[in-house]
């Protein structure tokens, strides 16, 4: 059983990427595992912003204990119940999405790469380095015309939270990648998914 | 054919990295090629340093049409007689070095993914991204060690070309990696190799 962490900022290209390496392999054997859906029902008022709303670019707004447990599991061959999040409520649903045993699982997420526990169980760490600008434009892009927000909301939400939990929390997490990728993935994703399935040939 | 570029700066950890990408393959199919035999018989005046004297980390240094014109040949599948390059008198050798034609060519050295026309020919573009501190210990452990020079010399060097030439020149080169990896390089050999395998795999 082989877990690939892939962490990025938002805008980073995380799901592109995970999708680039994903059409390479036999789906049947390799699940997603996305780290938003780890976001903790109630947020912490300890991160929350000091206009008093909640962070979610801070890794206090994650379920580490469910997310270590859940790895754990599914790194024993274990069935795994992982919970959905709500973006629109802010909570999780009741509603569970069940993960099979599978002999690999790509787990993306902003802070796939931030907690010790989690790490050690991780059989290959990415990160995905893109330049400030290009994130914050592919975010606006995306907020702006998927999720109706505000050009001011968004420009706001980006200084408040996104970019000092960048530079604090997330970006430092590029020193436990085994591999760093650009903008461009192309390559980067062929050679990934060539590992991975010389990895799931090994096993069958 | 394949030509893989590795780049980075001395003390990087370059070659050693080409030698676990190595080990991995079939090495009847595979040669390494080292930019460093490329060097000018006569280092040009206008890369000189203040104090006049040559500057070997500056890409000016390289014997950039024979370097251009012996990998295109490499990749049409023609033997190449590439040069050897004498670090004690600084200066070519009349002895040159025989490269069949080989399925797949590692491209090692400090300014591998510089030059626009090289970066072309290369199927796969790799930069070995490592701490400062760390690639000017390696270096001065090196020169101290096995090449006599005094602690002196190395840190003069250091200042006068090694860092502001990293600085301008090299480090830029990041831009232009596929995929970039830092001070542990044994998982990211083995996802490099696995892909060479499987390209090596492809063609016969």
């Amino acid at each position: 059983m082989h877990i690939i962490g892939i962490a990025g900022g938002s805008g980073s290209g995380k799901t592109t990427f995970a999708n680039k390496v994903l059409k390479e392999l036999d789906q049947s054997q390799v699940a997603v595992l996305h780290m938003d859906s780890y976001y903790l029902n109630e947020q912490p008022k300890e991160t929350h912003t000091t206009a008093g709303k909640p962070n979610f670019d801070h890794p206090g707004a994650f379920d580490w204990d469910l997310l270590r447990q859940h790895i754990s599991d599914l790194k024993e061959g274990k069935t795994v119940q992982a919970p959905n999040y709500d973006f629109t409520t802010n909570s999780r649903l009741e509603l569970t999405t069940v993960i099979e045993p599978v002999k690999m699982i790509l787990f993306e997420g902003i802070f796939t790469l931030f907690d010790k526990e989690i790490r050690k169980m991780l059989d290959i760490k990415c990160f995905l380095h893109v330049d400030s600008d290009i994130r914050f434009t592919r975010r606006l892009h995306r907020d702006v015309n998927e999720r109706a927000r505000s050009l001011e909301s968004v420009i706001a939400q980006y200084y408040d939270t996104v970019r000092p939990m960048y530079q604090k929390f997330l970006d430092p997490q590029r020193q436990f990648a085994d591999f760093i990728v650009g903008e461009e993935t192309d390559v980067a994703a062929q050679i990934l998914s060539s590992r991975l399935q010389h990895l799931l040939e090994k096993e069958s």
